[in-house]
């Protein structure tokens, strides 16, 4: 079997070596739903890119446009051509991800979304995590060693200086394809130590890894998944209020981005 | 918004159209596992192609070769690049099927595989399925609409004649990226109806249906998931013998489909 990637890895990290140097000039945001999606899209002014190189017929969309010094792409997976959702979820994130790199080549990724919190780890509602590590919490393989494939423990690009100047929470969050959470989830997601919990940011984390990619993860809390109320109710309840605080964050970040260079995040 | 794919149905339906009248010339078999993809490999002297259109460092592989008058093209996930086993489950199954699809356009998807099988509902170790349809088990997302997007139920590209030829069994398949199966995963895998449950074939299904590619799912039964014995055990045990069956059968399909057209399946 010929060895693979072996010759690309120099080239790959000669590529990553000349980003650091150069402050970021094109960043990625990947966001799962539309309401998420177009607080940000308004206050940059981007623009739908009616020319993407996405494929004939995929709902996917691409926004861009220019703040500062950086280009701003935004994609978002669109409406499930069958039933007219929002195509949440690993499937579509990973797919939109890995198109979205290989079309548009981004120094950065920004995995921007809502998230359902736990108050036992000291989440509240509208609070905004940026993310230490994620895993998978509904990918149980008990075979050894498929055991931690399937968990995808990763840690996400380190922002030391992101973080301390936003003040926002850190933590680590879990992924998996339900809106609700079953008893053999909620013990996974108690292994995997997490404070927030969605249904794209390990999947995206993944692909960015496999592509070479630094990605961030920056989730606001609209429900409490040890609270009281009901998630679906609780989360649609909170959804407009908690997507304006995120687009707000998004902009912080990206200022703070601006006219630097990688290892100074 | 602009309108998205409308111009590119017309040109779709056109190609498909024209597929239709000519005798199949090129398929793409999307198998998850090295043990699963090695017998067919062989049987068809397929070779690993060092200059697949993949990105530089994925672990995926690209098998070819021709036979009789099709080209064969497999693909293979490859082994994950931190943990060292089979990219098992729907993220990789989806990236695979997305990115051989772009590259190979091929005019037929047979996804092949080891499943698990319901005694219940009829299935037997060894036994060789042509699946119906395809579900998901583990996307739970109680919103309306959204659920439905959730279980994602979808019809695979009817072969009555090839069902018939090959005299193989026939049955629902539904997909979730656990080896196990939780009783939440059981409730849902009841109301998909499903004979056999694995771990790929609705995402790839999802792709193929997203990029209008055909696709047809041969699944061998490694384990009875309503059975005594542990699932892992059992799978492992039987992977060996159920292969070279699956093997059996692939070939058989490929056999059965060379010189015809598509409605002619």
């Amino acid at each position: 079997m010929a060895p693979h990637g072996e010759g690309s890895d120099a080239s790959v990290e000669a590529m990553v070596a000349q980003v650091e140097k150069h402050p970021i000039s094109s960043i990625l945001i990947i966001i799962a739903m539309q309401t998420e999606a177009l607080p940000v899209v308004n206050k940059f002014q981007l623009i739908e890119n009616p020319h993407s190189s996405f494929p004939k017929g995929v709902p996917w969309i691409h926004y861009h446009g220019a703040y500062k010094d950086i280009i701003i792409n935004l994609v978002w997976p669109g409406k499930d051509l069958t039933f007219g959702v929002d195509s949440v979820g690993t499937i579509s994130a990973s797919l939109v991800t890995y198109a979205s790199i290989q079309a548009l080549q981004p120094d950065l990724i920004i995995n921007a979304g809502t998230a359902g919190g736990f108050k036992e780890k000291g989440a509240a509602i509208g609070d905004v995590f940026l993310v230490s590590h994620v895993a998978f919490h509904d990918r149980r393989i008990p075979i050894p060693v498929f055991d931690l494939y399937g968990v995808g423990l990763r840690q996400t690009y380190s922002t030391p200086n992101l973080l301390k100047a936003l003040n926002l929470k850190t933590g680590k969050l879990s992924t998996g394809d339900s809106l609700d959470m079953s008893p053999h989830d909620e013990a996974s997601i108690t292994a995997n130590d997490a404070t927030v919990k969605d249904m794209e940011g390990a999947a995206v984390a993944y692909v960015a890894e496999l592509l070479k990619v630094p990605a961030i993860f920056v989730k606001a809390v609209t429900d409490m998944v040890d609270g009281e109320k009901p998630t679906a109710e609780e989360f649609l309840q909170n959804l407009a209020a908690v997507t304006a605080t995120l687009e707000e964050v998004v902009t912080q970040v990206i200022d703070f981005i601006s006219g630097k260079c990688l290892p100074e995040l």
